[in-house]
């Protein structure tokens, strides 16, 4: 739900195009639509920024499409759920044909926004450490670039080999916000960390054994990172990192 | 360290009034300066956009004094020494002593530059679940004024009483960047992530006791926030959080 | 083995029906029938307010089957086992074609006593922070229908939306117990534990990933609320939430 | 603030005795008085069903003294403050003379109401399995008084000398609600658990040591407890287990 | 090897029956047989009392069946691997058709010295707290039987109906040792150590889910027993169980 | 409480010097004396071989005396309180002027009944791998002598210099029951039980520093030991270890 | 890349065979790869000694044979990929038809230089505590092998039969690298670690159940070894144990 | 004792100089002697390659006095406690008065042989993130001097200003060994990693606070490290890296 349709609701209300018991029924359904399994929040794009995102680990194929389907009926911007298998997918296709599948970032989506809104340079840039670090990155770009963002990549320049970094320094200080995704030891947050002045979002991801203990080893690695600018989202999260780095960007656009 | 100091030594050198060898130790020395058991990195403000911070624990009072005098000498910014006590301070003052000490923030600091820098109404706002997590976002606010900006602060406002937060809904929906503070379980990371559409950098603290296990249930509590844009710094870490709100701040006032 | 069935037995004896001998041995086994692999409780409805249930993860169907038999046998109230799979359902089937099957809550069961047992309107709350906790849930509502309460639902109203929970303010306020059910951060119990008088019994889940530990982050994050009168029970534990939720609500309605 | 306090208030706006704008001053302070360093919510007594209690630990005695007294100026029930040393209540004692202190429970509190309020027989017991962990039982006698129920006692009755227990099975047959609390392996509250149909609130302790992990075994036992009707507070919570118990308690005299 | 086989080993080699390059060829391939992937230890029996035992997980087939057969030829008391599939079974009864397999217990076998040696009483007695636990108690019984002892079983006697323990009082006190077998929270171990003066070995198993940690809660429940004379062996190590109390036990018949 | 005792009052009672009411009221207090803070066993030598043993470590100093000297008056065998300090020996001294204190054991102690009860060779071997192990050493030597075995010790042989331990072959073999005790890794516990075929009780300690974790490699250590006939209890419990040892020299000697 | 390569490429630029546009371009090539997915490091040979190695875990096969074959196309050292499937291998094998897989060992592998490069007797000795350890090592042998080191094996000697060990004292203490390869309670890298007076490199392996925690407590026990010159790496990390030995072995044969 | 000792010793017995019965005496004290609290090693120089180090950290100062004295007087080589207090090293200063005491290493020594015994250049390197580590970095330089290495130092290095680290990059690449000294999250362990191809020696510190978890962070990065030849030893351990760097650095010297 935009601003936009709740000033045409209330002028409706008030030319008497609406009834009171019409309005407030309408309303309570445009704020949270009940459906049982699940309460669908209609104003987040409001209150947050972006419409809900459905995160389909753990719900249902049916559950998926049907909330997939109303956010859809009631809103105007990008829809997406993620960590969603190819059969969830292809359910959702179903009832929505214009859904996409991105399979290594495993996000089904509709794009009927621009993936990127502006062209003032103010990108974000998402670094993996690894190859296997891919499908976390990946995550991360397509969210960013679904919510307007510029998105430039940089895959497989961990500190092993610090040249293979360093032939990206200067696109890492000309981007407004970082994401570095890493496993392992997850030391790339630190070394880019010290190498901008801007805000970087550290992903650990669970890519490793033994004692990486599926992720916690560049966790708590980023967690402690000596370099200061550095912030952490959940193992694995390429989503909510590019969340992060979306509102940042923004501000950094002035939008907000 | 800044960008002046550097043309002005470049064109001096240019001119003849520095010879080769002057240059070459002139400029080892400025980049970083080796004091044996330090090596003070004098041009981290260029790189990182704000001077080094010393971190006071587990250095001797004469350690701390020596790289506070070093950054007095060769800098132009805020200086400051996070974690540290009053013993270091009061050791601090006999060579610097425009000194002063934040009892509560823990912090010694030498304020060159106005604390806040910009009318634009673009503040951070820092939130504490209790009057426990005061001594971290202390740290936090004082870190961030030192830096040039504006913060507000709103203390005690956990979700036991959850009306208390609302009251500062309207302080909340305005600020450019909110940092969040709580111990315990850190439910109000992922409650302040969910009523607005800017970052939030949440600061999981050590107050609790028992299964808090010194701050790992708030961490882990906010790393798996339900709400978006939430990202997360080391338990305590109250300096982290400002510096990333800093760089994010400055982001939306385009100074970068 | 109700207190009826003793009586009853006890009589018998005293006007020479039963030998003493007779009485002897069929009172060890009204106690606890030895079975090799399982000694079961007839006693504990007596003891516990409850018929004893069934575990039957780690189980074989056999097992499961010949215990619930054996309760069915030698008492009346309602009979269940609860993590069990399908396969499991259909092979206790053949020998007790009254049960029957919750696909989603996972129930073996056995209604022989009605699900509602009063009309004081003294009921249960079920509440969710998402649509992947409602197993766990409708492990929850299930087992303390079985045991003659009313329960109401409320799924999908985590912290990230707020709004979605307090437009159940009412029920919430109304509600003689409440069960909490969340993974991830966990932070719905503390929120509700701040806005009711009643005791709130919080489930972690092991919905989530990474820094989720499988339910431990929820865990903590409960067992750490600022929130009074939160009391926590096992990851993924829904029956022994209802067990609880059922005493308690006993003791509401002056049954005990 | 009662509910008493609140309409009287309403009445004296309606007869004119007090303005508009004294009104809205004066409720916003009577909801959440802002401290500066505290936001002392007055209304969690008709909320929760009873006062807010001051959490000592970490906070100052000046903020200690300042916030009972706050408690004590708008409310008419009983104070306490939890976790408090003898050095905070000498504090507190200048402005609140009436203040007492009690060195085990490591409590301070202003009785205003009868400790005893009912003689229904509807009592809480406390158990304890060892002399170590009187402190935190104390702490929960404490409390339930203070917030009116009949407390029993029951100290050192481990199961390594189970008869130490059965000796008690009357009372603990006969209670309303049951806190066990236990440092080692807390394997009490399964002991007890098994031999009542009342609800039982376990409380680990942190006695032990080595492979106790500061009261962890204790905890993870309670949680896996074999018996129904247990559900666990936080390491050393007395308080916790006491409103638990005195909500559960209050629902079993029909008083809400 | 036995004593006896030593022993004439050596008067043969002192008759000239066996050269010195024979003896000392012999002697070290009887001591220990290099197989390449394995170095059997063949004087295991004299030096611990017991011949080595196969551990099957993570061995091979071929691996598994080579082993016994070398012990097969060397020794003359009872061969056994442990935690072997019914597959690892069919490959080794290709070659040792006397081989034996127990499901439950997951052991191959070979009898070659009678179960029971005894008639004096002196058994060893395997309790587990539920149905679930049998596997590891199997093992439990099984490994102590072919160790000659007379093993004794009393299952599903947990806590939660402590009367069906109770039931077993008089077996418990008889007892020579006791193997203490559960999963979840483990008490079952403090309450039979409490009621015994024999010694105690609590074997934790996996049984459970959530916070158990996969034997982790009981594990440190049992190491914090407040009753004396337990000690505690790996989670789920029904064998080691078993050796330790056969050794136990051959001290209390004097054997040793 | 000894057999002797029970068998004199049951005489008296028949033969009428003592009444039914003064029987009932006097045996009450035999099996357990409630002391308000304490309820003392006085029947656990009967039950469990030894008598109550004082776990000094979080009982005020007034305890620790209480509760031995109403052992002392009841009893007469050995009686003991570990991990005391000397200011409560001191205390004890007062009222128990044949009480002794061990610095190093830590323990409180009077010895009735001789340290040394048999001249059959059949020992305890107290083995530790470092110095810094001792005081858990000397907490079991004084524990199993004060129960009457005789007791070896073997301090600092651990394994970085194996030869120091071969040194001992000779009195490992020999011995009945071996105590091992080790910080750091703990390996010592496995090289000696692959030397034996006694069973060895090995007891971690918490000496060590990083990531021993206060004990904790040391236990994990020596609960995966790939030499069977080991068992474990808590880190850094002599005292317990020696029950356990004395509960199975007792078995070989037949007096149990 | 080899120091010969950049040699003959920059005679050919300063003799005018290449342009200096050309030698930018290559120069960039030669160092880094960049295939989008993967940034091929074509210089760690001179700064590290050896070619990049592949791991092959969490990468695709179509990834894994890009990277070798651009590896076989730029160098001239032997490949190798680890942690590779057969299926990887087959997939490789179309393009790089030398390729060779283990199956133990789980390494790709292309040998172009001899495995031997040595005759100076200047060995490393790999040892496993058990039989379910030789994958680990496995990986370590081939892994030292491909990079010219001559390397002994010695499996299956654990401490629970410390003969099997001494058997191979002579190996051991000529060996001029150790690799200590063990699962369960990892003690044999502190008992070879005692032997002798070269380095030690140890392995935690993940063999083992319960509480072994997937190689953790083999882990631990390592790190905090009572003998010194061990130094770990992380669990069934083969491969990077035989990396380290290989550059000491280097150093010991004077090549660096 | 060293390889002359014992040849001298061997003489004079065949010499009858000394009669068999003092021979076995002697001999069998020169190995070990036995001082009840310690059983010194006297051949680990022999067999290591280094005489026996104290580890004065829970030993008494007499103690650590004793075995001082006792290696003094039967070794040749230099002698060193660690962990070692001031009040220790006056103790000790009163038998041995050519002790010296390092303050911040916290070693006790006595140095009789050449500090730096070769001028072949081949050093060892110490480098360390921050000024915290340096207590550590001083352990590790102190012992290897001690042990005849040239040592050479690089303090405050960390990642966060990574030209630091690269100003020393020639330093680095011409040492033998490097022990890498690292806190927080210990990245600095990867990048050297990455820029050399001698073997790297890590040790993680503790500093750090909240999430670093004592050490366990930057262990667990360091486990990680995906640079290769990095291993690691236990936290703090910088007098454990220092042996190992001694054993390669020989190797490297071809002294062994």
């Amino acid at each position: 739900m935009t601003e936009a349709t709740i000033r045409d609701f209330l002028r409706k209300y008030k030319d008497g195009q609406v009834s009171e018991n019409e309005a407030v029924s309408s309303l309570g359904n445009c704020f949270v639509e009940e459906m049982g399994f699940a309460a669908v929040d209609h104003v987040r794009e409001l209150r947050q920024g972006f419409p809900e995102v459905v995160y389909a680990e753990g719900k249902t194929k049916e559950q998926v499409a049907a909330i997939m389907e109303s956010l859809y009926k009631r809103g105007q911007g990008n829809i997406m759920a993620t960590r969603a298998s190819r059969e969830k997918y292809e359910y959702v296709l179903k009832t929505l044909p214009e859904a996409k599948y991105d399979e290594t970032a495993r996000i089904i989506y509709i794009e009927r926004k621009a993936m990127k809104q502006n062209d003032d340079g103010r990108y974000i840039l998402v670094v993996t450490a690894g190859t296997s670090d891919i499908p976390v990155a990946e995550e991360a770009r397509l969210t960013a670039q679904l919510w307007g963002n510029e998105v430039h990549t940089c895959y497989d320049c961990g500190v092993a080999g610090i040249h293979r970094l360093f032939a990206h320094l200067e696109e890492i200080r000309k981007a407004n916000v970082i994401i570095v995704i890493a496993g392992m030891e997850g030391a790339l947050a630190s070394v880019v960390g010290g190498l901008t002045d801007k805000p970087v979002i550290a992903v650990p991801t669970s890519v490793g054994y033994g004692a990486s203990f599926h992720g916690l080893a560049a966790l708590l690695s980023m967690l402690n990172s000596c370099a200061t600018g550095v912030s952490v989202v959940n193992i694995d999260n390429g989503f909510g990192a590019a969340v992060m780095a979306s509102k940042i960007n923004r501000l950094g656009r002035g939008e907000v």
